[in-house]
């Protein structure tokens, strides 16, 4: 599978580590050479570079940006994106970190989605924190991929890239289930100083 | 501590085994003698028992019924609960529980505290199943107990009733953060036919 992770930071990083180590190839898309190259040496391993405004390949779409670019992505790669398995890894937070911006009854993937109505949007990653990705397991359990979407082929698009890195993903349901899942989210990243995990905990279902 | 318990299924007998290893003393409230000391027969350990109607004492009290149940007693019980902290473990679910049937910028345990303005309500335990609350832990974790209120001693109080039992409390911050409580309590309930745990499954925050 090629994957495109439009993105420099963190997460973009830590996803492109997880599909390395899934087989996979990765082109990062960052708003300039420099930062693609930054990303790409930052990873271990081979990925490609792009630079905003390069045409956009691969068989999945991360938008591995903070909500408001992802935003102005989608707005910009309406055309690109349609037809196209696209993840929004986003938690739609505020400026003071306690809530959220999106309508309290939707989301920020169903938000993205109107601006892209063809594309087949996913939600996923939201819940996980760059700190465990990278590794792909926190204290000896594997990370768990929630993921939401109405399109079940782009959906397990995002199940195997998830399960070949090592992660153990997980269907939730339709795209409406995203507002829970933006729901963990905020509740996890607020968990944070409480915890005292520094961003390096993982949110699990264990039995 | 004295808790009072109103309700006599899987999550009352699971708390009230819970509140016993802690070492602390159970009233259990029925809608009749019969469901009350059914329940006191099923939990190991002595608890005492009352029927609705009666007063209500202790220093917490438990709302372990059904959200529509949770609101008649609240109503019922209003001017008995003035003062009191009040733990509502509610998850509002809708008829085909898949969705919750609270406003969507609220929470079943805002909804209550409007009806009883004086009582101290914390959200807690509806992210934990009787399954494993019962044990107080899964797979060799302590179950997380999520915990919501803006009333510091009130929830002090459940944090202390958690960890006396063995459990791990987690103080998510102010009230209207059982909003997020309750997405979380939600997709936990919808994820069990996909995880096929029975609800035998812990959410937890690892480390």
């Amino acid at each position: 599978m090629e994957l495109t992770i439009i993105g420099t930071g963190n997460m973009a990083r830590a996803l492109a580590t997880r599909a390395l180590a899934g087989g996979h190839s990765v082109t990062v898309v960052g708003k300039d050479e420099q930062h693609a190259q930054e990303a790409a040496s930052a990873v271990e391993g081979s990925i490609s570079t792009a630079v905003t405004g390069d045409p956009i390949g691969g068989d999945l779409v991360v938008l591995a940006v903070y909500y408001p670019d992802a935003r102005d992505a989608v707005e910009q790669y309406a055309d690109q994106l349609a037809g196209k398995p696209v993840v929004d890894i986003t938690n739609p937070v505020n400026e003071t970190f306690d809530g959220l911006v999106v309508p309290p009854d939707g989301s920020a993937t169903q938000e993205l989605a109107a601006l892209a109505p063809e594309a087949r949007f996913v939600k996923a990653f939201n819940t996980t924190f760059a700190r465990t990705l990278e590794p792909g397991e926190v204290s000896g359990h594997a990370i768990d991929v929630l993921i939401a979407g109405d399109d079940e082929p782009a959906k397990d698009a995002v199940a195997t890239f998830a399960r070949d890195g090592g992660l153990n993903p997980i269907d939730t349901g339709p795209l409406r289930r995203a507002r829970e899942l933006e729901a963990a989210g905020l509740l996890h990243m607020t968990l944070q100083d409480k915890l005292g995990t520094g961003f390096g905990s993982a949110l699990k279902f264990i039995a």
